[in-house]
């Protein structure tokens, strides 16, 4: 603790409390001091403390909460509890993005080489699908070959050479992070703001970007139901980053329905790979767009919204997205012909058609029934140990706001084998009415540093 | 479980939950179902639950509280959990006393035999001294050769033939609340009226008497700091155990300054034996006499008060009471002597005086400053671990309400050499006013069931 101490600059020297005396302050509301929570952080991360006394601890502050300043030292607790990334001397800025899941949410695969295309380097650590939700590795090992478990010398070097990688997380990145979150995944203490914060700014300020952005979903599909529990985490995400030292914006997006046609893992590498060639669903491409543009202003690439399409523009139409792509997957061991001709990727055989059972306006798709169907199918995680099943998917040919007939074909199930439950699944997963229902906009709100 | 449910008569087949689910259930408000309790109890006595999960539940049950129903199943639980000893065929009714605990308690020394010599049997269950606050346990080891660790067996058969029997718990009476209390006190999740009433009284009902009579102590020195938290606690107390099939009542006692005048386990067993002498201070003679009396009720000894009191003082005047007290000692194996010859306890050699600052009246002597300073002498516990000095004490003099001359000895320190921070200390926890305090009951309030 001297250390820590010293580092920030604290000068009164405050008895050090034992955990159970941090406990029961918190218990009883109290805003932790500097030196108790990284007490607490350092011995999670070496181990000395018991699972116990964290899981008491973790679940009073899930009901007393964390002051801003609380939340910033336990993040910088989390991050100097591993290896911090330093990007120093690449010659071009860094720039990451965080999205808080959803379904369908397939932006990384298309966004972060893109970027990279656009002259910032993004050293980008992503995550896997567990329940509703999938994850950018799943989708990404899709790929024939594509390797997401790389070292720490390898990431290095490839983000160095090619502007991008995505991989998993490396054990030496926020461990504490790894040691926390497997203890709030059993003991009931995931739902809350500071801890969420916290977790996902760890590993993030840790794989050492200056600038990130933040997707933060609302809506049945995402971990935020309201637009105000989003807008609460966001401006959380974008200030507790700022107070350790780097850019941050959040966008606030719609995740009601399933973002793109495409739920299954290789359907959403390939439709994401489509928006590098402008043949990808307006929700997904203005979705990727939105990031980007705000991804390239934080990162100093462009100056404003207009600079920033302009050139995200040009790196489409030059083809310069395109073989920052291929690089990537060829860098990564994959099939870099996939990028252009996705026909490569794993596609399951049998077609079931679903059917709408009366003719309307499809007034809803329920985000969260998709991804659960997506489970139950196999191609997603029911517990973190399952595999995943890459060639199977739903493929949505009508969304919300569109005209149906009676009986028409609305999606697809994509299987080894007739699947008319898991059809009947995925009708009863639309809202058909009598009326279109008011137009959204896919991003809702931008909130800045 | 399905062991359980048959046992309970539930008839609906409800889905087994997870303990994570019980978790997240409670964080969320929910009131517990049978099922989802016991499961939870019979995972933490067969140790297949991780603690980590218990914590997190126990901090959830300090925040969202628990209703009746569910206080009654987990105390149910509890006892289930071990041994519950059966005194059918005794030939007398069984009642037993329980105190939340505070400074110079010592009425069960004093109470058991004296009950015991009015004809019910008093099978209790006694613990050790923590922080300020004494221990009967502690104290009758006091006595030379006294033993409080009995087998089953012994405690058993003493009850049989003596009438009663002072001793530590055995592990295999509600095994689970040992668990689950070690667990609590490391957690910073004491503080919860269902969880310290699950605790009281797995152990004391599993102990199998058919009445109990709680001492619900309130102010500075005892657990409930208000009047309204102990009536609360005591009302909890005596509702429970009527669920589970005992007969209850619970006085409501002041614990603003220590109990009588001793403080430290020699001089407390002292003054305790003096009781039925006849000869102790008149708030330890009260305090006793009230409970006695409850209990005799409870157990059909007495009819109402009256009756009751009769026969306590006819145990008095007759040596009974003494002669139950010599027969108890002697069965656990200590100098029976000690009952009417208090010099063959042990006595600290030094006495340091504790002097009145100023001249005035006594209008505050605070209990929990001088439980500490026990603690501080060696006479108590800091930690489970820690040895006690039965020869060092308190002795004070004078009292609440009392006049006091300046430089008047108020009060004595017993210890092994001159203790002139002890005296210090001690003279701090008086408060001396120019008139005197208010009178106050010692027994405020008495709770039927």
């Amino acid at each position: 603790m001297p250390g820590a101490r010293a580092r920030h600059g604290a000068d009164s020297v405050a008895p050090l409390r034992s955990v159970k005396e941090t406990i029961v302050r918190k218990r009883d509301g109290a805003a932790l001091d500097e030196a108790e929570i990284r007490a607490w952080i350092n011995g999670v991360a070496d181990k000395t403390l018991p699972d116990y006394q964290s899981a008491a601890l973790l679940m009073a502050i899930v009901f007393r909460g964390m002051t801003r300043e609380e939340t910033v030292v336990l993040t910088d607790a989390m991050i100097r509890s591993g290896r911090i990334l330093d990007w120093t001397g690449l010659g071009r800025p860094t720039v990451d993005k965080h999205s808080t899941g959803g379904v369908g949410d397939k932006v990384s695969i298309a966004l972060a080489p893109w970027i990279a295309a656009c002259g910032a380097a993004v050293p980008m650590i992503a995550g896997r699908g567990l329940g509703h939700t999938g994850g950018t590795l799943d989708k990404l090992e899709a790929i024939p070959g594509f390797r997401t478990r790389l070292s720490a010398a390898e990431f290095e070097k490839q983000v160095r050479e090619v502007g991008v990688a995505i991989a998993g997380q490396s054990e030496d990145l926020a461990p504490a992070d790894g040691e926390l979150y497997a203890l709030r995944d059993v003991t009931g203490t995931v739902e809350s703001v500071p801890l969420i914060t916290a977790s996902i700014l760890s590993k993030k300020v840790a794989s050492g970007a200056a600038g990130i952005v933040f997707d933060v979903k609302c809506g049945a599909g995402g971990f935020m139901r309201t637009r105000e529990e989003a807008a609460g985490l966001a401006r959380e995400l974008v200030q507790v980053t700022g107070a350790l030292g780097r850019k941050a914006r959040a966008l606030i997006t719609r995740m009601d329905e399933p973002l793109g046609a495409e739920v299954g893992n290789a359907g959403e590498t390939e439709e994401a790979l489509a928006v590098l060639r402008r043949s990808a669903p307006a929700d997904v491409t203005g979705i990727t767009r939105a990031l980007g543009a705000a991804m390239l202003i934080l990162a100093g690439v462009a100056r404003d919204r207009h600079e920033a399409e302009a050139r995200l523009d040009q790196a489409l139409e030059s083809g310069e997205a395109v073989r920052s792509a291929e690089r990537m997957v060829q860098a990564q061991g994959g099939d870099p012909r996939v990028v252009t001709d996705p026909s490569r990727l794993p596609r399951a055989p049998v077609e079931t058609a679903v059917t709408a059972a009366r003719g309307g306006c499809v007034t809803a798709l329920d985000a969260r029934a998709i991804g659960d169907l997506l489970v139950a199918m196999g191609g997603g995680r029911e517990r973190k140990e399952d595999r995943v099943d890459p060639a199977v998917g739903i493929r949505m040919l009508r969304k919300r706001g569109d005209p149906v007939a009676p009986g028409e074909t609305v999606a697809l199930i994509r299987a080894h084998r007739e699947a008319p439950e898991w059809a009947a699944a995925a009708a009863a997963a639309y809202t058909i009415g009598e009326l279109p229902p008011e137009a959204a906009p896919i991003v809702l709100e931008e909130i800045g540093g």
